[in-house]
């Protein structure tokens, strides 16, 4: 099945917003087996609008509009598409009132510019929109509308016939998330059951740090080979410090086939896999402290309070993390931590012997049970040959003393921070495993 | 001109991430004067790739395609575009160079995964990647190639003979975004500059922040209506905390059109303003601070560390920035800051007179001219019927005492966090202003 999202709006074009749709309809569609093939955003002019949705209604068994539907000069998805289909557009009674109601809730006329919102095209299903005015749209698709031919592919051969007799739906969803989220749920997933057999779809990702792309590529592919002949798919994704590899398959053994691809990812990373799908590695870090019931403490110099900033990001982390000291300045490591200042003039501010001093300093002044401090040189500036711009000093403290790691971290300021607070807060998560 | 963007990555289409391309792309392309005419997505499968790209081509007279040109097996967008163009890869030396320069400067050798990297497409121009391996790639493309009849739409007439003549270009950027930015910026702008500079077009956005975005158009439509006569563009965009003013205009009068605009602005709207383009508030207030030898300090409850870390993400952030405590459970309150355990009993780790304490002890403590303390509830839980979820208090001690504000910032947790750190950068910025 081909599933098509059009974006429409002009802000969309002009950079002025994110298109958060795209990823929320994406996994939604995905979590419901059914990937998306395509996705196009354009301009809210009529002419564009109709150019794409022509386009993907040659290539897809459903597509969704986004935005356009509501009441002012720039909507202009409803009536272009009814155009595009020969569809009349007719008042709905049903939307009417929903409309009257949603004004008179709120203690106000109902503005003459929703007239437009209350006329749908011809045998239309209709939406209604329980947190705005404007409802969506489904429609089922002749064989004969808006069916173009499509460009052949030379290096593809495509079964053009079998989908040209195909079923097809066009959904037209409402621009504000706030709107379009609720009705995709209560609406569009329970037309989806009805209308296209759920094929099975598994996906999972697990998600490593520790080791760069093409390695973690190198260790799992061959050992996942037979899996893939077996019609498992791999993806890859690169973020800073940390390398997603996603495993999904279709079909009735798509669950047996996932699960095995999972087992021989375990088997072969290990702890370098931190969560999968939707984790953080930094929940993961409070959810373990949590459940171990240990507290922490934070002194960072060149991270400058980012690795607090990601713990504090996590809902309930208060229970956990004490707090933190970002000692930029030397006499901050000295006042708040008792590093020792013949050790800052002996070693640098960027050493393993100040790394050590702060965490031990950290933990006792916290009176936590770990404590994580990081000393480096984020650069662009203040590097030298002995320790060039990109060197990190990671000490971690805990009932057992204090461990000090060195990193090179090489690149530019806002990633070496993110890195850096990955690397401190992956060792924080296996040594809080072990 | 037509602009079209090819985001191809199995994750899009997956919904596993944000496509933060699309926005970032079209507000660079916008601010040189070529608005994107359609954005597609794709998965990295290779047919998908070349259908994209090969329709992009047969409308546009610039392609930009994101990602797939790592080392990876699903990295297969320059193999499958030079396949599509009839274009053999060619090994480039000063590529490969720079990515055994890449590997060495970190103390790796090079993984032999990387050799597809320096393999480019015959004629393409290069673009050494300065934060990562994959080259970017730029062609220009022949008439003849990639170029299909594109599908008529009978309710539109283009004039297809006079764009079949025109150049065209095709861009090939990596998919991370610290790849792709400083790429853009340092070789496509270039590029745009020496193939597409047709005619005069300047844009400039000020930065507002304390002023909601209807009101902020309220308040200067009126007065650049004039200019709007005149072939000035304008445009919003609200962010968290802040608004932004597209100023815009082409041809000959753009400059002083723009330049008349941006002084209507600034009468009007005045110290709201905090800076243009691509400023942020943070490196404007360590500019300033710089400027005017004021060291700061800082006592983080609720925003955890992240108004530390926004400061120190500005490079030379060390000049004036002492360091900060993140003080997030009571004690470490009472222990690094000097508040008073009454004062905790007494209001509430959440209240003005913490806050004027935290402020004032940050200050004594790290010795600093300046300090600003944040104390409030980021939710989800914690909130009460007086002092609900979102409730901010910020303190701001100089030498002529404390001052503390309260706020109420009603968003969800990562949110608040960036709205309520915003809001202490801009008092902090008023004051080292005035």
């Amino acid at each position: 099945m081909n599933v098509e999202i059009v974006n429409t709006g002009s802000e969309l074009m002009l950079g002025r917003v994110l298109n958060t749709h795209q990823q929320w309809l994406c996994r939604r569609l995905a979590d419901l087996g059914h990937v998306v093939t395509r996705q196009v955003a354009v301009a809210d002019s009529g002419s564009e609008i109709q150019d794409a949705v022509r386009e993907a209604l040659g290539r897809a068994d459903l597509v969704i509009t986004t935005g356009g539907l509501g009441p002012t000069s720039d909507d202009l998805t409803r009536e272009r598409i009814a155009e595009l289909l020969g569809k009349k557009l007719v008042e709905n009674k049903e939307v009417l009132a929903h409309i009257e109601n949603f004004f008179a809730k709120r203690g106000r006329p109902r503005p003459q510019k929703t007239d437009v919102e209350t006329f749908v095209p011809e045998g239309a299903e209709v939406f209604l929109n329980a947190t705005g005015t404007a409802p969506g749209l489904a429609m089922e698709i002749e064989p004969s509308e808006g069916r173009v031919p499509r460009v052949p592919n030379p290096n593809e051969v495509r079964d053009s016939q079998s989908s040209s007799l195909r079923k097809r739906w066009l959904v037209m969803l409402p621009g504000p998330p706030r709107e379009l989220r609720p009705m995709f749920d209560t609406f569009v997933m329970p037309l989806l059951k009805r209308e296209f057999a759920d094929e099975i779809f598994i996906c999972r990702t697990l998600l490593t740090t520790g080791i760069g792309e093409s390695r973690v590529q190198d260790f799992v592919e061959v050992d996942l080979q037979p899996l893939v002949a077996r019609g498992l798919e791999i993806g890859y994704c690169a973020r800073p410090g940390a390398v997603d590899v996603r495993l999904a398959a279709a079909g009735a053994t798509a669950e047996k086939l996932v699960a095995e691809a999972e087992a021989v990812v375990h088997r072969i990373l290990g702890e370098n896999i931190f969560g999968c799908d939707d984790e953080e590695i930094e929940q993961v870090v409070v959810k373990l402290l949590t459940q171990k019931k240990i507290t922490l403490a934070l002194a960072e110099s060149c991270t400058g309070g980012l690795i607090a900033s990601r713990i504090t990001d996590v809902p309930g982390a208060s229970e956990i993390f004490l707090g933190g000291v970002v000692s930029y300045a030397n006499a901050a490591k000295e006042k708040f931590l008792g590093v020792r200042a013949e050790t800052l003039k002996q070693h640098g501010a960027v050493s393993e012997a100040v790394a050590q001093e702060m965490a031990a300093g950290a933990r006792e002044k916290f009176g936590s049970d770990f404590a994580v401090a990081v000393t480096g040189i984020a650069g662009p500036d203040g590097g030298t040959a002995e320790k060039p711009v990109g060197t990190v000093f990671i000490a971690l403290a805990s009932s057992s003393g204090v461990e000090v790691k060195k990193f090179l971290n090489v690149w530019e300021r806002a990633t070496f921070k993110q890195v850096t607070a990955t690397q401190a807060l992956e060792w924080l998560r296996r040594a809080v495993s072990a």
